[in-house]
């Protein structure tokens, strides 16, 4: 069998290596990697047009240097720590999509072809009942709002972008019958939106129940749609985003099966890993290192 | 004994209940609470400045009718997720500052008169090591950034500036002696800046050693400048945020006792608690009331 593509988001680098000298010998040299997927939390959108530039130019030009291809930028934490586009007030819902335009003009100026990320949550209710889906007006605001936004995609200049559905009934979407109907929803737009599952959201059972949650349905069902895959270790109780040093149920050379077995093992796999602020850069790297080479075991 | 002063962060309301009209109902009612802490998870500073305004007017007008306080306003995960105002680059250091300055504005404007949070962090270094401490240009900066925001803060009409001390090596302070030194050197200011010690950050034993990591040290040796303190169930192996249905170290009675004992028992304490985001709404409802009651056993 061929040797599947294997990359890491750079998650493990937040408020740490966070500018590509930094981390792009890092990647090369401590983890073997030439291929990663960028992250918002190292740059803020909404920075100054000046600054963005200039950084986006050291992303155009530095990762290159240590043969390190960038093949996406995702939301990270900080962004999706708010309601993003499904926000309760629409002028919020407006920043939002602005937010995500500006995301795409600094992607596509850092030579970056592809962004993503998750959509956003409705608010909770008093009552703490959580409905099983958006109302069709929010469902339908929010792929107005896709639409459009796959024209400033076209405008930025990019070739892809990515929805990354998540585990809560609060967001969308959350069930593979939603995620199929997005696609349907958002399909011909000039920029395509296609799909990123993550292994651990698609296996999370305190949601889905123990018998449903599974990443092979979701790999299987939805294979035309799916361009990239997310891969962490996790327990199935939380969305863990664990390294493969920590003992969980995610078993790589499993993983390598599914994603072959569902006809996408063509698309490329990020390791998606997030570290307590506090733990120490040694055993940070330590372990990230660790994951990789245990990962490629499987997929090299 | 008289009565100390419980508060609770907005941390656990997070993505869920964003709005005044959907948490101040639940912090009378659910929690039976009177005093919060506002979380800039909840607004955004850098959202446009209809929308704030707006949003600091329903701040100002809905709690009150619950009869909730606010206390103050303190940075949240997603402002945390950078490196604030010790970025490597002086131009994101200025967007922070910025970020601040329009954070102390929107506070004023919502009736909140003290703001406060961590400060940023220095990047990593591609070999991993940590430095013990700042540099003493960065330290410098950092001083001279905070002096200039205490006049901001005047300027918006705040009445006091926090700096909560976290448990790592390339954020600042993080040792008492940091704080210490810090404190004199931006006493003066016409906003003072106070300390917001977390049982969490003091007690991180991978960072302090089991024997130095001591919330009883931070309290008795800072507590001039004690202003609140933050309180959260942990392990004293991460900085966990947990809430009191965990089992973990801290014990809420001996937490009392040791406030009282250094002095500082007078100063509000806010329970602190961050959730997995995919965790369902009424399991978090009920493990914040659950500590809530727990909390006001001791200190009610």
């Amino acid at each position: 069998m061929s040797k599947m593509a294997l990359g890491i988001n750079l998650s493990f680098c937040v408020k740490r290596w966070v500018t590509p000298d930094l981390w792009a010998p890092l990647v090369r040299d401590r983890l073997g990697l030439d291929l990663v997927q960028f992250s918002f939390d190292l740059v803020d959108p909404m920075w100054p047009d000046g600054v963005l530039q200039d950084l986006a130019g050291e992303l155009r030009a530095v990762p290159g240097e240590y043969g390190v291809e960038i093949h996406s930028a995702f939301i990270g934490l900080a962004h999706y720590t708010f309601n993003q586009l499904l926000h309760p007030d629409p002028r919020v819902r407006d920043y939002a999509e602005s937010w995500l335009a500006r995301a795409y003009r600094f992607a596509a100026e850092a030579g970056i072809g592809r962004v993503g990320g998750p959509l956003g949550a409705i608010a909770s209710r008093i009552d703490s009942r959580e409905p099983e889906s958006l109302s069709e007006a929010d469902y339908n605001d929010l792929v107005t709002r896709m639409r459009r936004l796959a024209g400033e995609a076209l405008k930025a200049g990019l070739r892809e972008l990515y929805v990354e559905p998540t585990p809560l009934r609060r967001e969308c979407p959350w069930t593979i019958a939603q995620a199929g109907r997005m696609m349907a929803d958002v399909a011909g737009t000039p920029v395509p939106w296609r799909l990123c599952p993550d292994w651990g959201h698609a296996t999370f059972e305190p949601l889905y129940g123990r018998y449903r949650a599974s990443m092979e349905d979701w790999l299987t069902e939805l294979s035309p749609h799916i361009g990239m895959v997310h891969i962490q270790q996790t327990d199935f109780q939380y969305d863990r985003h664990w390294d493969f040093t920590e003992a969980g149920a995610v078993d790589p050379e499993a993983a390598r099966d599914a994603l072959r077995h569902a006809g996408v093992g063509d698309r490329p796999v990020f390791l998606e890993v997030f570290y307590p602020f506090e733990r120490d850069d040694r055993s940070v790297l330590d372990a990230v290192a660790a994951s990789v080479t245990i990962l490629k075991g499987a997929f090299g």
